[in-house]
């Protein structure tokens, strides 16, 4: 039996997971990204990594089908080339899928990190059975990925599926991305919290705003309200433009749940039209924070034909 | 060498085109679709003037290699029914390939018209070698279609590309879909009529308000620079979104020229996201009203598999 390895980079984490060809995650481990200092020391970490990963497991290279990364930015996945890191400074048309594999002597596969969450809950999460689906992440940012006739969709510079950059109104504040009233803009688990401080006149965590409009506080439920009507009426434009089967909703923000989950699927059956709205079905992912590595594997198993 | 014939059906008019392989042009009629009373006169009225068209021009059957059919609603190009059609009443489900392919022993294919139009534009027009191209038709509706790896995408339920119904605005009017703040909604030709009316204070057409915008009437160009904004920013959302390489826009609105089109072009280059932004070409249709027609003998011409 073959192992894969699955490696979800971030920001501030590494997470690699050692999956079996079903894709059960048979042992993890996180590193921090900050303890390399730079590009360089940042792939060779993971590389050494990797060697002493496979031989604290007693396996040898035969015993590993491939190693699948996914990034957080604009990745050419036939290429195995990272575009650049919006994030992660320094990382400009790295050919990462050959110096890694040249390295670890093994097969490598690259991709953005929210297509490989979509993918993972399009094969074996709550998009599974979905030919055409729509994955977004709730968190510091919101990301999405699209499954289009039961494949990854990337787009033409591989930078699709931006749902938190889609505009929600013609004029509104200035973005990161230096667009004007993005989803983002309004739901980022940062502006959530600002926005709950407005209301509360206080500093209120997420966890404490979901309980509190849980128990049915009015002023929390009015936020969560809000932020889900806000999402809602972006996947509004997404359901009519591609009338899609399933929209999957994960990341951190996504734990809110019901009054936010509510929310959107409200806006959605009442804002789109109807035979989009009543096809769609609005689902939470399935798979967790696990999502990354678990399509990293499943793209290493599809030979990066995803 | 065998000819096509292709129909664009509309609520007012139905035309007809008899082309060559090459999709060039070589007759075309039009009829008064509300000469027929009903669905089952207005059937036999397409396949009575089939029939009379192939005779006039001295062919015979063997001379058509088929007749293309394109519909204003959603379409079930596969299995050739007519899911219904908004703005005609009595259709609902209708087998229509099989039902005139019966009454004129030639192989018909049907989808949906703004479909017929993107196809067309891919194959012979705008967005001719863009694997992935949106193209939306500016009229009394707003219609879009979408070419996603090279092949027409039609969603899930056959409603994929309403741009038109994509919201701009949070809150706003109710639209005819019952959603609010659709684009349609505010830059249907009706809704730019009665814009340029409370504007000037009287009615102008749609003609005459693009001639003065030409002439640098500022009241003119300032409410085409509106309808462009606010059609640059659903655009905004479909560039973020599907990372295109292509945009094509077309439909009587389109006429107003360079105004329009700059204001569109600008609201997307400085509101989409940079990557996206850059790499995406904004074009006028470049076969005006035949590309229904043209789309269709397409479609004849793939059997059906575009």
């Amino acid at each position: 039996m073959q192992y894969i390895i699955g490696i979800d980079l971030g920001g501030t984490f590494i997470k690699l997971g050692l999956l079996n060809s079903r894709y059960q995650i048979k042992d993890r481990v996180v590193l921090d990204t900050t303890d390399f200092s730079g590009k360089g020391a940042l792939i060779q970490g993971i590389a050494d990594f990797i060697i002493s990963f496979i031989s604290e497991h007693n396996l040898q290279r035969k015993d590993i089908l491939g190693v699948g990364l996914g990034l957080p930015g604009p990745i050419d996945s036939q290429g195995g080339c990272v575009r650049y890191l919006p994030n992660i400074p320094g990382w400009n048309n790295v050919p990462l899928r050959s110096i890694l594999s040249e390295k670890i002597k093994l097969p490598v596969f690259i991709d953005n990190d929210a297509n490989l969450m979509t993918l993972a809950e399009y094969k074996i999460g709550a998009a599974r059975g979905s030919a055409n689906a729509v994955c977004i992440t709730l968190g510091t940012g919101v990301g999405g990925g699209l499954i289009i006739q039961g494949k990854l969709y990337r787009g033409s510079t591989f930078t699709a599926g931006e749902v938190g950059h889609m505009p929600i109104n013609e004029d509104g504040p200035l973005c990161n991305c230096h667009g004007h009233a993005c989803l983002e803009r309004y739901i980022g688990n940062r502006r959530i919290l600002s926005y709950a401080k407005e209301v509360f006149k206080n500093d209120i965590s997420l966890e404490r705003l979901s309980a509190l409009a849980n128990k049915g506080n009015a002023k929390a439920k009015k936020v969560w309200q809000d932020i889900g009507k806000k999402t809602g009426i972006a996947l509004t434009s997404v359901v009519n433009l591609l009338n899609p089967d399933c929209i999957v909703i994960g990341g951190g923000v996504a734990n809110a749940g019901k009054i936010l989950f509510d929310s959107i699927e409200d806006t959605i059956k009442s804002r789109a039209m109807a035979t989009q709205a009543q096809h769609v079905k609005i689902a939470k992912a399935e798979l967790g924070d696990d999502g990354g590595i678990i399509g990293a594997a499943i793209l290493v198993k599809q030979k990066g034909l995803a």
